[in-house]
């Protein structure tokens, strides 16, 4: 008997927002992405809501162009391992990616972080999608699309293969024989492949939840392809519930092509929230953000996903400018997207660029139509769970307080955490050791 | 006037121990090395005592012959952000390898966990001496000893640039003009070196201190030389008084070399105190500790400065074998040592091992013994401060509870903490950041 499915929730933290004039909100601290209390609070909040995790995202690359929050941000391994000392129960996600690091450190990072919390860990893999970021790392050039997901790949398979160093009864400690550890139970990947040689063994055991947990942000058809083979979770975004749904069937049947099945793999799409406790206050709540943008950041913004091209030489008001196959390189699944719905619905330039700027979004409204559509989207198997992310001040202790309690009475949420865990919290299997599974498959009589 | 020359202190946190047998002592938790709470516990009882910094030492390769601390243990930027937020003005250090990570990484990391901190980061750069890291980096081989700090040398340069990418005043955030930072106090490093190509910004600004204050922790030449010319402050070993005073003048007079001044580099000798109330105390709990050594852990431990040699194929009462040049490659100040040791004292190899091994250094004795020896050091100069290790258990709280008020009294240490940021404490300068230095000068009349 399978347990009921569970509504998932997570908290995007990014201090000064996601767009480029939220900071001017009167209500908006200025230093927020560089203040630890102001993230202390927020996790806080999002702990106190029984939400499943906190997710910090994360980028390589900045120029003048860049969102406020990207210039002068925490680091997200260091800021989540921060917040681990002052949080208990809540899962603590970072973004970082698989074409600029190595997987000795990422895989010791993380489970560096995965111990410290408890086994709260997760990691979000990124290949990083600006040209840009190259420029940082001592590279010629920033790898392909495709290029950067076959790295991904065989970089998340070496960072398992050392999370699995060593099986969970190795350090015996024993000191009365002064055997501290069982040199059977060490592993050596000894991983030879076409992007890296790692030998092994990592010099950090495993967590209560074995691995963190492993998302996957990119919506292209590498992307779905990464998550569905590898992936325990994927984040995603979507303007409809048809269109949510259709990406939902897809890395859900893709998943089960490699054998897993559709619950091993939870789809996040991520959601900007404008709750209030009439239709006036959310109208208000979203003009005053709204007004904050001025059509030259409108286009700033809408630079960055195609590699920070500078739209301002185009006429606002004529058509969405054809660009080919420009931008493809970076955010492919958000420039497609962007480029499919001007020419469908016929958008100018401004329209586009106002669009991508502005957090009017689905879910916008009183607590109960609010909690209405993720029911919706949730029994209609068009989300697992929600990304949130903060549009508008106090938007997180708002849905906590406002929203959450809806969800609970109505038996989608949780009242209280189940576990310790992440991947128990998520519903995800605790992946057993390699090593330890092959063994035990040695010990099984021949049939 | 310059400021009345004062003691520092540091607390080298190492879980299970520095050595191969201390986990088996009967007051050793096994799982030291990755429990968050004796970290904090460890962090708290520093705090307590006004230590300037806590040190978390690293490596990057682990075999079945390696000390027990070193298999299984937390990485030290994600332990030390942890730390940041259940301290509040303690310093914290953590070795990170410039010869298998990125400038731009490290850089990132480092003034992350400093803004977490309020100023309180520091990174001791190392070379990685273990020839064995390079199998977990992709790389065909560990590069030279010189080949290391030549690209050590370049490292740092880097990363200090990438810390001055904004100036303290680019971001205004004026919210009426919608300026969120001024362009020109913006910088990009553009650095095109013969092992790094950066070009930044980096996307953190400095934090109170500038910059996280730069340990070096080799006493080769070629370390010695780093140090001199980049670094703020050097960890050391040192078996005499004699030796320490020749090692501390010959660093400050290279200091002098290139411009700096004796106090803008700091030295910190390590030393595992055995303090007691009696001498009868001393001398069990120093028993305690070498009792649990075998001659076979003895002989891994002095293996492991080789390269991991197996010594266990000579003879154990015969003189220390013959080497040539054998284990230069890695600590190469230490294996010289031995060797020297070996040679001039006419020792056999168990005599080596035994003593490499087990913790009897001069810093044994009663609480004002070791304050004696202490306040000798300091002020006959062959030390700055001391990294304190724990060799014996409780060693850090016996320290801070029957020495350190001995050195307070004799007005040798604080009583308070005199600043929020590590440098301060320290009494080093806070770095000008260069771009500003640039445009100062540049406003300066000519003569």
């Amino acid at each position: 008997m399978s347990k009921r499915r569970m509504l998932k929730l997570g908290a995007n933290i990014n201090g000064v927002g996601n767009s480029m004039s939220y900071w001017k909100h009167p209500q908006v601290s200025t230093e927020a992405s560089v203040d630890f209390e102001f993230y202390r609070q927020q996790a806080l909040i999002a702990e106190a809501g029984k939400f499943d995790l906190l997710f910090i995202a994360d980028g390589l690359y900045i120029n003048e162009k860049s969102n406020p929050h990207f210039l002068n941000r925490f680091e997200p391994l260091t800021i989540l391992s921060a917040l681990s000392a002052v949080t208990s129960k809540i899962g603590l996600v970072a973004t970082l990616s698989s074409s600029y690091s190595e997987p000795f450190t990422v895989a010791r990072q993380f489970g560096s972080l995965d111990k410290l919390s408890g086994g709260r860990a997760g990691w979000n893999v990124v290949t990083s999608p600006l040209e840009g970021s190259a420029k940082n790392f001592s590279k010629d050039e920033h790898p392909s699309h495709s290029l950067r997901y076959q790295i991904a790949e065989e970089f998340l398979e070496v960072v398992k293969g050392l999370w699995d160093s060593w099986e969970d009864d190795a350090f015996v400690a024993d000191k009365k024989s002064g055997v501290f550890f069982n040199s059977e139970k060490m592993h050596r990947l000894n991983h030879q492949g076409q992007f890296f040689s790692v030998q092994g063994p990592l010099n950090i055991a495993r967590s209560k939840q074995g691995y963190p947990v492993v998302f996957q942000a990119g919506s292209s058809e590498s992307g779905k392809e990464l998550a569905a083979k590898s992936a325990d979770a994927v984040y995603t975004g979507h303007d409809s519930i048809e269109e949510a749904k259709l990406f939902y069937r897809d890395v859900k049947s893709r998943a089960k092509l490699y054998g897993r099945s559709a619950e091993d793999i939870l789809i996040f799409p991520g959601i900007g929230p404008i709750v209030g406790r009439t239709d006036e206050e959310v109208e208000r709540k979203y003009k005053e953000v709204a007004e904050l943008v001025t059509i030259e950041s409108a286009l700033d913004y809408l630079g960055r996903y195609f590699e920070h091209f500078d739209f301002s030489q185009y006429p606002l008001d004529e058509p969405f400018p054809d660009l080919g196959e420009f931008g493809s390189n970076s955010f492919r699944s958000t420039t497609d997207r962007i480029k499919k719905e001007a020419k469908e619905q016929n958008l100018t330039l401004r329209q586009v660029a106002i669009r991508a700027s502005t957090p009017r979004g689905a879910f916008m409204g009183t607590p109960e139509k609010i909690a209405d559509l993720i029911q919706q989207w949730f029994e209609e198997e068009a989300a697992d769970g929600f990304n949130i992310r903060t549009v508008v001040p106090g938007g997180l202790s708002d849905f906590v307080e406002l929203v959450v309690p809806i969800l609970q009475e109505r038996g989608l949420f949780r009242t209280e955490y189940e576990h310790n865990t992440l991947r128990e919290n998520l519903g995800l299997t605790i992946p057993v050791n390699r090593y330890a599974a092959e063994s035990k498959r040695a010990l099984e009589p021949t049939q």
